[in-house]
């Protein structure tokens, strides 16, 4: 898992800064270009065949075009002259290890995030989708085409909410919303993963692989918070600069993300907590079942151990044993037993180790 | 309990940004609406019937309009329009999972915090309240009607201290003064809590849930800190900035309501130390009971494990075994034996064992 | 304890803003004002009788007035008519679970410390003591009369130093000082206390009690931080601000006990941080206990148990065991049983258990 | 190890500022020195045999020279002289203890930086490299000849990338950002340790050493954060400065740089997290081991105790116990006996210890 | 110990402020004054006997005073009336608990610092230096005569370096690069320290007060920190204020200061991270041992209590026990004794516990 997260770099050693380079693992995935351009009165949606269909759109109309598959450097490339977008800014794009950035050029801004889900195996995932906010235009580029956009999909085609009477902008911001929107559910079911720890280990019915199950947990944790915190300033950044591409009134949106992310950074940070009192928790746990075990076995050998003295005492085969000539002593001796085991059991009750 | 403070983003994920949907549990709630007009002079209160009565308010005067039921989402939106409020207040306003916040508008100032109080099962409650503060009005939002407020009720209706002789902005502040108030009382529980905690574990008095309790608490906490922590950057901004809906006179107030959450704030991070060194404390308790367990197991093993071995000795069958045959052998092995007994108890007492 | 911190606010939950209610314990003190008036040349020392002696002081001279007794709500009220002090700041004043702050008005300057000392009873007490700075008095205000000010008053009347020259600001200054010299044995009592504790648990000479002590020890600290922190702010803020109060000349004054402050401030952190490690290391001789409890334990176990076998296989009734009839076989058996104990005893030593 | 950090620093206690020693270890280097000169144009490669060499190149290119081996003070003095070079400068490239960090100077700046690598023992070696950037001139110090800019020799030779057509700034990029991309396989290698911990401690099969391992592996950490967070401020510094050795042009990719350290920092920031997790995770599975040896204790002790006392009674001498003279006493005792034997089964498996 | 660092307050406390008292131990110190006159052509160095020969130097040379023995404070007094240093400085200057600090007056600038090393009982000593820089002389103020400077008087005799050619700022210069230079040989002692105890913990070979040692070495760091760090802000703004008294060329060999310092700094806090470190690796291999007693605990006593058992069913004094009478009964009995034993030691090697 360590490994996973930095193999991409290996990759890269030596290499020219600039190099377009895909670095994900998904290299079998299709092409897959869809366009949208509207404006208040039309919407024209179509799957782009090649990437030279893209720059055929009108003006005075708001153009998205998302691009599916970063394993296609070569129609990358192309979109990236045809805008005319930094060299960085490409390679940026289908290096998928990239941290949440935010870079300002002069024409077009350069937004990197990451998207959120878990997989079929509960394993969270961790996907990079790039946005590029030109005047009248968004790109968006992702390693493979998810679900996560089919709201906004629905909103721009059935002009629902304030999406097609506004700029690009606007369109940016919507897509950013659909992706912080995404980290609910993920922080829900770490919530629901912790909680089902914390039932366990109170219920003491731990297995045997919970602490690694917890480090697996913190891990998870510190990869949510690593794709979440540099967002938080990104869309600060947004907010506070005064980039021309962003209008003033776009910003109270974009104040809105913010105020979401707080809130999804104040739960993760509260699930950290949690789960590093968790990890106490099963310490405690651990020693309360070991004083339970020492117990028991205090109590059987403190109870029987003089007991078998007593009896090893008469076993003894000295030549002049007075008792053992009396006729009723065997029975005065486990009357003398009998006492000293209930004398201990009445100690044992009052240390309530009972 | 983690799934709770989360779930209402459920409901909300994949919404048009804007869309004011209540996001709380009292759907059954009964619009309630009252209205104070007052000013030096007169004071005239009244409930309201239906949302359109909130609009008939003279000029001259301070209006408070105390919304209850945030699930009366068309009122809401009703008197949203009427106010010209941006959509995204409204929203916020009905969406119970708010942080506490402050925005700033053109006209008007909305300002959301949290009204915490523990319910009849001991469980901390907190409940989402909401302010417009505008040249003349302050519009209040709370999820149920509640007695929060009634001091402040008495206070205009009965011309007590000087809120009919002031403006808006110092019945935002006498509002907000007695949400504040209640955080002393939520405090000073917490503070019990932690106490009777202490008390228990100190006398080795602990329920076997003590762990689970304790994370608990630990959760309750973090739920104030929450609630109250954002408040006290609100406060401050409102008494930094220089808003005009703020006049100078009215500042000394908001100081002073900034520095009850500063008290409020610092006990609480007061009872987040102690209640870690709980735990701490416990795991030294578990320890030193298994200390006495063990002491107890060692001295019975110590003393009876030796005796029981000459006892064995002299339960052979060999032929000739000289001790046998003398006839005060059997005393004399019990003078040995006891002074064994006696030199281990002596042993042990020197260990201070015993 | 933890009750008493916050108990205060119960009583002034719902009043309204400003009202002047006193909500320390110390209800049944005796009114006394003591008005000192000097300058350069001369000095009168008076002990008042009733408020209204206070305002008949002439110009031309630095007047001293020391209020203890904040019980006596209504001569504080009639103070703070005469001298046009803020409702806030005379509510402030009485209500002494304030935090150490400092508010600037315009005509004068209001601080609120804390004075702290150890009781007989070897508790800390933390008491709240106002200054009032105007153009040329100091008022003072204690909840009891207390010796801590007697040095200021033998450098007033006997006009050592440089106090009869200087201006109210230097007065304020002296006061304040005062009070920073007494933290400085406050810090030393701690000092002492966890010097004890350490010695007490590398000792092994720990009494039961002993995470409990540490556990107060802890709070202790929390209260003197909590008491002192803020304080440094303070005096930072004085010696920073501009206020025309507050001379040139005497900065260099305020700076001295800004460095004082540094200094307990430092000793404090480093304070509880040793503690911190006492716990540690209380866990650490634990730890060590149980491990030599254990050795005794097994060094007895595993010497006498195969020896107690070795007896009890002679022990048996077989009718044909054929050791039993040699005459040596006893001697030889005790042979055999030393060599065992020997050889036990020096596997242990190797093992360094003994 | 902790002594050889610091070790140079005793060579130097009580020199004149501005000496110039060597403090490394690598006192037999042979001196190599290599310069390139290179335009669009032309690209002129060649080894020098003595320091003066270095001084004829013409105007109108740019000129690297790599000078490795820093025992040879003496020559690296004369090129001090050449190029102007402030004394502090040169001792600062000679004493290798130096800590990353930028200074510049009218005419030039100065870069100290840490190449990191594992050596063939698996242990971090980090290697200090100095730049001079001028004007037209980038002059480099190493310990020894590596190979980390053969990738950067490569491409001034063959004109790979921009190299040629950009100035001395973009040379000391691509220099920078050879050194920062081993960084990345020195935290791959560091993450495959991490998780080799992982997989021992989780699977139980911990070496003896493994406590003093992870304080390696905390410590290998410690290095390497040393060298690289402060590298992370001077390459802000540069990018944010207005340097005017820096062109506007360039600063994209120091901020692709400074990027790529943002995600390392990263990386070591985690690793660090999990380390001490790790060390918590090895407590644990040696509390859950002494679990699991107390029960095997508890289990035996616990059944066979009272058995025993049982064959104790029945081995004892008196003169008149009843059962030993019925024919199936015998026989009757051991089904008593296991049937004890039983139920303490039954006890166990419920209890979960079985 | 922790008692001495805030003795001296104890004295003080009631003083008068401005009161020159000195606070240190050493009241018996001799005192010595030398003097150093010197320009770029001419050195005077001559012993003092008196404090007036302090005043008759001439212009147009650098004066260094070394006044040694702070407990004459008569003499300090002199010096201070004929440099018209404030009486807060010259209090400063005795009180020997002061903070590392920089204050500066219109004509000179003040500077406190602690010179640390070690005794001959290896226990840290921290010894005040105070300097007064003005605009042609350097004084400065030792407990007792140190040989830290003997490397700067030399400098001057011989006119190494450029001291004797360059301003008092840089004299000031070298005489905190002396001290600072003695700091990392404190550190290199620390180090081997905490070296010396991780060998002995991992080679287990602890004496029983190393947690006492631990806590001791701790304490130590603290001291140092204490003393080294508010160094570094006092550095930095000499170098970063623009006081007339430091001018601009000196400023580049300030910054160098500071960069040893931060090195400095950095080794301290790798050091106290490792210290923490350390008491969990003891913790850990105290925890390791309890597990060794334990296994060879389990091991005795889950071989032979089975045993004994077996050997105490034959014991038994029962008329009719088939199996006495069978002639090979005892030496079948030894081999099934055998067999469980040796079926024991399997399965403890199987679980590793040999």
């Amino acid at each position: 898992m360590a490994k996973k997260r930095i193999q991409h770099s290996k990759k890269k050693i030596g290499q020219i800064p600039g190099s377009i380079i895909y670095t994900g693992e998904k290299s079998n995935q299709k092409l897959f270009i869809e366009a949208f351009d509207y404006n208040k009165d039309k919407c024209i949606v179509k799957e782009l065949l090649n990437v030279e269909e893209c720059f055929n759109f009108e003006e005075g109309s708001i153009t998205w075009i998302n691009i599916n598959g970063l394993n296609h450097v070569n129609a990358i490339e192309k979109i990236g002259e045809h805008y005319e977008l930094h060299p960085l800014v490409l390679e940026d794009i289908v290096n998928i290890s990239q941290r949440p950035k935010i870079d300002e050029y002069d024409d077009y801004m350069f937004v990197v995030l990451k998207m959120l889900y878990y997989d079929a195996n509960e394993k969270i995932i961790s996907e990079q989708v790039s946005f590029i906010l030109g005047k009248d235009y968004v790109l968006s580029f992702q390693e493979s085409e998810g679900d996560v956009f089919d709201e906004v999909r629905e909103r721009i085609k059935q002009a629902k909410g304030r999406v097609r009477s506004m700029e690009a902008d606007y369109l940016l911001y919507i897509l950013i919303d659909a992706i912080v929107d995404h980290y609910f559910s993920v922080i829900e079911v770490l919530g629901d993963k912790i909680e089902d720890f914390e039932t366990a280990i109170f219920s003491g019915d731990v297995a045997d692989d919970v602490s690694q199950n917890i480090q697996n947990l913190k891990r998870e944790i510190l990869r949510v918070r690593r794709a979440i915190f540099p967002l938080r300033d990104i869309i600060n950044r947004i907010e506070k600069n005064e980039n021309p591409l962003i209008q003033q009134k776009t910003i109270t949106y974009y104040r809105d993300v913010y105020d979401h992310l707080i809130q999804v950074s104040e739960n993760i940070d509260i699930y950290r907590e949690m789960i590093w009192s968790l990890m106490d928790m099963y310490m405690t746990s651990i020693s309360n079942k070991m004083n339970e075990v020492m117990k028991v076995l205090t109590i059987m050998a403190s109870i029987f151990i003089p007991l078998t003295f007593i009896a090893g005492i008469y076993g003894m085969n000295f030549e002049y044993i007075p008792e053992l000539n009396y006729k009723y002593s065997y029975f005065v001796l486990w009357g003398v037993m009998i006492a000293i085991f209930i004398s201990m059991i009445i100690y044992f009750k009052r240390k309530k180790w009972l």
